[in-house]
C-alpha cells in the first residue's frame, strides 16, 4: 500500500506556464489560428505533462496486461478461457493485431500475466513476458468477491512497478488488455463507479447474439447485488467486480502520471482501469489521453465520467491496445506541429487582419 | 481533353475477387469477427484497389496544388493574397504545416504551382515545385466565371499527368491545397453539384467572423446567380465557379484512380476537387478515402454525395493536406492487419463457439 500512497502523492496537475508557452507558440503559427484543431489542444497537454515546448514522445511501449476471469463460467464470452492463454503466446509470437499495430507505430509491446489461467511460467523464465501473477484467473464475481483486498492492492502496484521500471527508455505508455470474459467486470466498474445502470454499460464483447446480451446484462446486475461495491472506494470495487489486468491497468496508468508521462489510455476495460485510476488520483487524468471510442456501448459514459474526448472512432473493439497503437501517430503529430511548424514572424507570411 | 477522356475510359470498379480474398482472410484473423471494425473495412477496399492482399502503401506522397482566386478580392478571407504564394514558400522550406506532418507519415510533399498570383518561377527553376500554371489566379467569380472551359480541362489534365509521372515511385496519393479565398469556389462546387443553398456550405475558412461570414454567404449567392454553372457538366461547374487548383486536385484524384491507387482525400477544398473528378467518373469515388470531416461546415454534404464516411475528426481547418499526411497512418494499419495478423488456424487459437 506504502507505494501506492507515494505514486498518488507524487501525481500532480499538468504545468500552468508549460502549457502557456506551448498555446503562445502554436497560436502564431503559419496558418489560420487554431487550423489543426483537436492536434494543437493535444499539443498543449503534452507540453503541460511533460513541462516541454518538446515533449518527447520517440520512445513508446504498449503495456498489455493479462488475466482470467472466474465469471467466464456464466456464459458471457462467445470464446472459452484458454483462449487468454494462447493469445498471449499469439503476442510473443508477433502474430496479434497488437503486434502488427504496435510495429507500424514504432512501439514496442511489453505483456505482464497478471493472473492467466493455466500458468504461463515457460514465456516468464524465457523473459518472452513479465510475471505479476495474483493468481489463477479472479473468482467469480457473480458469486462474490474476484479477490481479496490486499491483491487490489497488489494489481495496482504491479502496474506502478511496471510504469517505473519501464520509464528510463519510455516516453509514452499505452495501455492494453487480454482476458476473456473481461468486459463483464469492466461494465460492473463502470456501473459502480458513474452509477450507471448495468443495461447501459453492457456490450456485446466479444459479438455475442441478443439472447447473450440479456444473459450478460442479467449477471452485471447480479455481480452488483451480491457484492454491493463501494463507490467511494475504488480499491474495493476492484477487489468485489474488478479484475487482475484492470488493476495493473489503473496502475500503470498512476505510474506514469507520477512520471509526468502521457498515457493512452485503450478501450473499454483500459477506461475502467483509467476510472479507478481517476478515483485513486483524480489529477491522474491530466496525462490521460482517449486513444479512441469503442463499439462496446459502456464506453462512452466512462469517458465521459473522466471528462475525455477521444481521438479516433473507427469501430474498433478488439482491446489489446490496439486503438492506443494507432492513435500514437497522433501523438506524434501534434508534438511535430508545437515543434516543427514556422511562426508568422520566422516563415516572412502575412498575417491575418485584426 | 483526349487525356482526360482516356484516363476517364480507364477507371473500373474495385476488384470483386481481390475484395473477396481479403475478407476471407480478415475473417478468420486472431480476434472476435471483424474486431478492428473500420480499418478492416478499409483493408478490404485496398485490396480490391490495388488488386493486392498485400496492397503496396508504403511509398507516399502528399501533392499540394496551389491557385490564386479574383474572388479574395470580395473580402472572403482573413489573409491578403500575398500569402498563396509566402505559404509556397513555406512548403519549399520545410516550415508549413504539412511539412511536418508529412515527414512524420514518411511522405514527399509535392508542390504543383497551378496559377499563384505573382508567379514562382524561381522555385520552379530550381525544381522545387513544379510548374503547371494555367494563369495568373482565376478571375473573381462573383462578377463572371473564373476561366475558360478549356482551361478547366487543361487543369484536370495537368492533375492526371502528376499522377502519372509520380506513379512508378508512389503508391499512395494524398492530396493537398493552397490558395487564399479557396474555400468560396469549393462552397460555390459543392452548391451546384449538390443543389445544396449557399448557407449551407458556407463556413468560415480561415476563421471569419459572423458579418464577414454573412457577406460570404451572399458572396456564394451571387457567385451562382451570375454564373449558373450546369450540374450535369463538371467542366462548366469547374469553368464558371473553380479554381486552378480544385481542377488540379480532381485530375489528381482522376489519375490515382486510373492507376488503380488509392487517393487520400484531405478536407473540404479537396472533397470539392473530388466532387468534381466524381461528377466526371462515378467509379473514382473507388479509389477515393476521405481522411477527415472538416471543421468547414460544407463538407459533411460534400462527403455525404461521394458516399464516403471520414477516417478521422479532430477539427481540423487546414487544407494543405494535413489531414490526409495525418490518415496515412491509418492506411498503413489496415494493410498491417490484414498482411501481418494471424488466422485461428496459423497461431493455434480456439475459436468463437457457433
Amino acid at each position: 500500500m506504502r507505494l501506492l500512497d507515494e505514486t498518488v502523492g507524487r501525481i500532480v496537475a499538468q504545468d500552468p506556464a508549460s502549457r502557456a508557452a506551448a498555446k503562445s507558440r502554436l497560436d502564431r503559427l503559419t496558418m489560420p489560428h487554431w487550423a489543426l484543431g483537436r492536434l494543437m489542444d493535444l499539443a498543449e497537454d503534452l507540453a503541460g505533462m511533460t513541462r516541454s515546448l518538446r515533449p518527447p514522445v520517440e520512445r513508446k511501449a504498449v503495456v498489455v496486461m493479462a488475466g482470467d476471469h472466474g465469471v467466464a463460467s456464466e456464459g458471457v464470452s462467445r470464446y472459452p478461457q484458454e483462449v487468454t492463454r494462447q493469445m498471449v503466446c499469439n503476442f510473443v509470437n508477433g502474430g496479434a493485431g497488437i503486434n502488427a499495430l504496435a510495429r507500424l507505430a514504432g512501439a514496442r509491446v511489453i505483456v505482464i500475466d497478471m493472473g492467466v489461467a493455466g500458468g504461463l511460467e515457460g514465456l516468464a523464465a524465457e523473459g518472452k513476458i513479465l510475471s505479476r501473477r495474483i493468481g489463477p484467473g479472479t473468482r467469480n464475481i457473480a458469486l462474490g468477491p474476484a479477490m481479496r483486498r490486499e491483491d487490489a492492492v497488489r494489481c495496482v502496484e504491479a502496474g506502478i512497478e511496471a510504469a517505473l521500471e519501464l520509464a528510463p527508455e519510455i516516453d509514452v505508455f499505452a495501455t492494453g488488455d487480454m482476458g476473456i470474459a473481461n468486459t463483464t467486470p469492466s461494465s460492473a466498474i463502470v456501473a459502480a463507479l458513474t452509477g450507471a445502470p448495468a443495461a447501459e454499460v453492457t456490450g456485446r464483447g466479444t459479438g455475442i447474439d441478443d439472447e447473450c446480451l440479456r444473459g450478460k446484462i442479467a449477471v452485471v446486475e447480479k455481480v452488483l447485488e451480491v457484492n454491493r461495491p463501494d463507490p467511494k472506494d475504488p480499491l474495493d470495487v476492484l477487489a468485489k467486480v474488478g479484475g487482475f489486468e484492470i488493476g495493473g491497468i489503473a496502475g500503470l496508468i498512476l505510474g506514469a502520471a507520477s512520471l509526468r508521462k502521457p498515457v493512452l489510455v485503450d478501450g473499454f476495460i483500459s477506461t475502467a482501469g483509467a476510472l479507478i485510476a481517476c478515483h485513486l488520483a483524480p489529477r491522474a487524468t491530466d496525462y490521460m489521453i482517449a486513444a479512441h471510442l469503442s463499439v462496446e456501448m459502456g464506453h462512452r459514459i466512462a469517458l465521459r465520467r473522466l471528462g475525455k474526448k477521444p481521438l479516433l472512432d473507427l469501430d474498433l473493439r478488439l482491446g489489446e491496445g490496439t486503438g492506443a497503437a494507432l492513435a500514437m501517430p497522433i501523438v506524434e503529430g501534434a508534438v511535430r506541429v508545437l515543434s516543427e511548424v514556422a511562426t508568422f514572424e520566422e516563415a516572412a507570411v502575412s498575417g491575418a487582419d485584426k
